[in-house]
């Protein structure tokens, strides 16, 4: 569990962040309850994005969408990324300063990814040496979450560390 | 969320015990990891026993068990929780000690509650105002999971504050 030596240097919490309530919820209740700057503890935001779509196999020519489509899909993905880790980074910043932590800030860590997020957030729980991952009960749009299960569920069921999920 | 106003006051930490190992592994990553008595938290120990045995209505008498039966069960039971109680309560002392608090010494309040470990649990950490449920994902038997389903699927599902999941 690692729980003694976390202690002592400060522990490193993965907070999985999306465009979703639950996930600032989830950030905010992190920050408000559990991350403490003066213990050394580091946070870090990881949003991941979807692959870009390419190929289809329900589509005979071998290709769904044209170049300029998805170069265009890509972009707003990126787009998205960036305002969802900028707001996050933000409440942070908002958290060091209303905590009072005095000459301690805040260590914080962004990391994007590209692909599934069920299996990118527990395998980089796994390779960030995560010692908590936080993340909201839903997220990931409706349809997605009915056809691939929820991203939290199989987090619970599958990451290495300790999963705390936030309901908002 | 209460986060800010809960990190005021200290923390009030509602434990899950069971006879099953990935109940101490969570009371000993709270007590690690989380809980800190210098900040005033409470860690609440509860332990959900079930319900005595008495009527069963595959049974046409209307009694599946003789008194004295019904009563050694009960016996048996209460003499589980007290186990697990005592043990899960040395833990708390034990890393008390360990983590050189100094003058502040760990809230330790005991719970025990008897009925469906499910639905106490989630109506317990409303009751006493959790700050955060923490559990094991398995706990409670494989027969008994199989039938009822996960008590931790449970109460992620209807706890009204953030779950915490720690498996061995």
């Amino acid at each position: 569990m690692g729980g003694e030596a976390a202690a002592e240097q400060g522990r490193r919490i993965l907070v999985a962040v999306d465009e979703g309530d639950e996930s600032v919820q989830a950030l905010r209740w992190c920050l408000g309850t559990f991350a403490a700057a003066a213990r050394g503890d580091t946070v870090i935001l990881l949003y991941v994005r979807p692959a870009p779509p390419t190929y289809s196999f329900l589509d005979a020519s071998g290709y769904l969408f044209s170049e300029e489509v998805t170069a265009a899909i890509d972009r707003y993905s990126r787009e998205v990324a960036d305002a969802v880790v900028e707001k996050a980074q933000k409440l942070c910043t908002l958290y060091g300063k209303e905590e009072g932590e005095g000459d301690h800030e805040m260590n914080v860590e962004v990391k994007v990814a590209v692909g599934d997020a069920r299996t990118v957030i527990c395998h980089m729980a796994d390779k960030l040496g995560a010692d908590l991952l936080v993340m909201g009960s839903h997220g990931y749009g409706f349809f997605k979450r009915a056809l691939l299960g929820s991203v939290s569920d199989y987090c619970l069921k599958n990451a290495s560390c300790p999963v705390l999920i936030v309901k908002s």
